[in-house]
């Protein structure tokens, strides 16, 4: 912990990794801006925010940090975010502005300030942040600077997860067993979906997560969206619940999806989770450095059609997961890399992957990691057809 | 409740408003597509989705509605979030598409198959998802199409509230009076502020709010920043635990602070909130129709600076309230309207806003509807200093 002077407040620095490692990312980016020949990166997508500086900022007004090749970084905020910015940063550069200054403004007056004005100045043209109007907004304020896309880079550097990231990826997935089991002992014939719901989000508060904001519940004929919104439904016999779990610990969610069955399972039910857990089990066991994602999926894939579990199979099988700041940015689930047949990007070790399987409104995932040698399941929970 | 049969699920339809208001938005929007001379919109800002269409979303891939000035909308979207657009939508015209397909190449095709894309087109360029790639990517796709900037529309739209958004306002309004009570009642010395989320994010969703996630919650040094992450610091005596809650209905946004104090507060602290609150009903009592928002926030500006409770003010003194989503997309507040002492827009009945004033470490705010001949408080619980 560092203790820091400013703003009229003493803030406890509580960096979410060591200086050591954001060094790194700092320098790695900087390979990049070397390689695409640029002067000066402007950064604001949130995720990649955090990833630099440690600091997440609000959103609601525009803040981007200003990284130079050779020279510190400045990242640009609200004031109102100044204590914030101070206990969770590592940079000491900013520049704070008020709720009555346009940001736009204040970031290109900020370059024209240092002499990066006619410089190459990367963008990230693929951020959320980024809107088209403040984009005509920049390079308007700085006609004399050449543009470069930045489209991908931090998406793509963020793919390699650190150990520490891995740890608190760890953390997340042994929040989200513990609340499912809590959850699934929550619920039965009667009792809505919304139970679930509160016993999950407790346990992710009591065991340390960020948030009590839990992931899609549903039940009934909405089990079929993967995406159904929390009702008060209450459940009857033979009905299905659909689970998934998306704590997070510092910003990084783990994942966690399964199926419970409101008394005893049919025999047709019991056979397509038995079914579907063997499809996705051969699909993790081939998960390691070099194997190319359409092969992983093909698994899945080939193997819940070939099975007639489903008639068509839309969806990719699973998904890049790692930081996601507090409940949700803008994209709900990071697709960097995806599990379809046109999948050509090769697995590496260290990345970390939300893998899932569907049909028949019923549900399987997990959170992996690829390890050196093969994979490791990070969510630890019996893979099986609950049933309450 | 409409009973709809496709993709071969029987979904529930369970509209959040009546098909007339959702006609009477379309209209609306049209009548402002007429002004501008466009004959395509395209609204891809998930808040505006939700506000158009009633389907919000995940975000993950892009998705868009198309909307002509004379034919119905059409829907793009991802296929596995089919079943939750046709629970949530009074819209018949979609197009699905599968992971593997690029979705901005779904929307120019299907403007291009209508025999839209040589025409006006409308586009929010302010919007957090339509990135700049994007849009590039749309306009390359559509060379002979006229691009007509939509910014704000949509947002100035959603200003006004109708009867049916107020009544989901004052519900969440009235979920963060009960849990801040009972937040207030599950702390005190040595207990972490994690009890007050975990007790907050448990009465949210008894109450039948969207999602556990609470807003803000902060104790000790970190109270000064009004948007501080939550930590597991004991509480000690003397110290303040600062509470902001944000519950949802159907996505609606009520917010709440209050500062809770362990122990007796000493004179000057209960000065400082006696002062606050005073400064701070003054203001609420200008609220009115046809006040400018610049008169209404030099109430609370200068009361507080001066009282000598703070050197500098740089952060509005209210800001606009509305639907959000699912918690939280890229803006965390809605700062289509602020009150700052430039700001130079008039008060209208029907608009909602977030009134907050913050010194010395406490915070208090209101939800506050701006009614007929003056304002009506929506959150209702007691303006004073808690203690624990």
């Amino acid at each position: 912990m560092h203790r820091r002077q400013t703003l009229a407040t003493t803030i406890d620095t509580q960096l979410a990794f060591s200086r050591a490692e954001y060094e790194q990312r700092l320098a790695s980016l900087r390979r990049v801006m070397e390689e695409k020949g640029a002067d000066i990166l402007i950064v604001d997508e949130k995720e990649h925010l955090v990833y630099l500086t440690g600091f997440g900022p609000s959103g609601t007004m525009y803040q981007a940090c200003i990284v130079p090749i050779a020279a510190d970084p400045i990242m640009v905020l609200r004031r109102l975010d100044g204590p914030s910015f101070l206990e969770s940063t590592w940079l000491d550069g900013h520049v704070m502005y008020g709720d009555s200054e346009n940001p736009v403004d204040v970031v290109a007056a900020t370059l024209t300030e240092h002499g990066w004005a006619n410089s190459r100045i990367g963008f990230e043209l693929d951020s959320n942040y980024l809107s088209v109007q403040r984009y005509q907004a920049l390079t308007a304020a700085l006609p004399h600077a050449t543009t470069i896309d930045f489209s991908n880079v931090l998406r793509e550097q963020r793919l390699l997860k650190s150990p520490q990231e891995i740890e608190y990826l760890q953390q997340a997935a042994n929040i989200a067993d513990e609340a499912m089991r809590q959850a699934v002992a929550a619920v039965g014939e009667g009792v809505s979906e919304r139970a679930a719901a509160i016993t999950a989000s407790r346990t992710f508060l009591e065991l340390g997560g960020d948030s009590g904001h839990v992931g899609p519940i549903a039940s009934g004929s909405r089990t079929d969206s993967l995406h159904g919104a929390l009702r008060d439904h209450p459940l009857a016999k033979g009905e299905i619940l659909h689970l998934e779990l998306c704590p997070q610990v510092r910003g990084y969610s783990a994942r966690l999806m399964r199926p419970t069955i409101v008394g005893e399972p049919p025999a047709e039910q019991a056979e397509t989770a038995r079914l579907l857990i063997e499809i996705q089990d051969k699909q993790l066991a081939a998960m390691r450095p070099g194997i190319a994602a359409h092969e992983v999926d093909r698994i899945a894939r080939s193997g819940v059609l070939s099975a007639g579990l489903r008639e068509s199979y839309d969806n990719s099988s699973g998904y890049t997961l790692g930081f996601y700041g507090s409940p949700y940015p803008p994209r709900t689930s990071d697709f960097t890399r995806i599990f379809v047949p046109t999948a050509e990007w090769i697995l590496e070790p260290g990345m970390i992957f939300h893998m899932y399987v569907a049909a028949k409104g019923m549900a399987f995932s997990e959170t992996v990691l690829v390890t050196d040698d093969g994979h490791k399941r990070l969510t630890g929970i019996e893979r099986r057809l609950f049933t309450c």
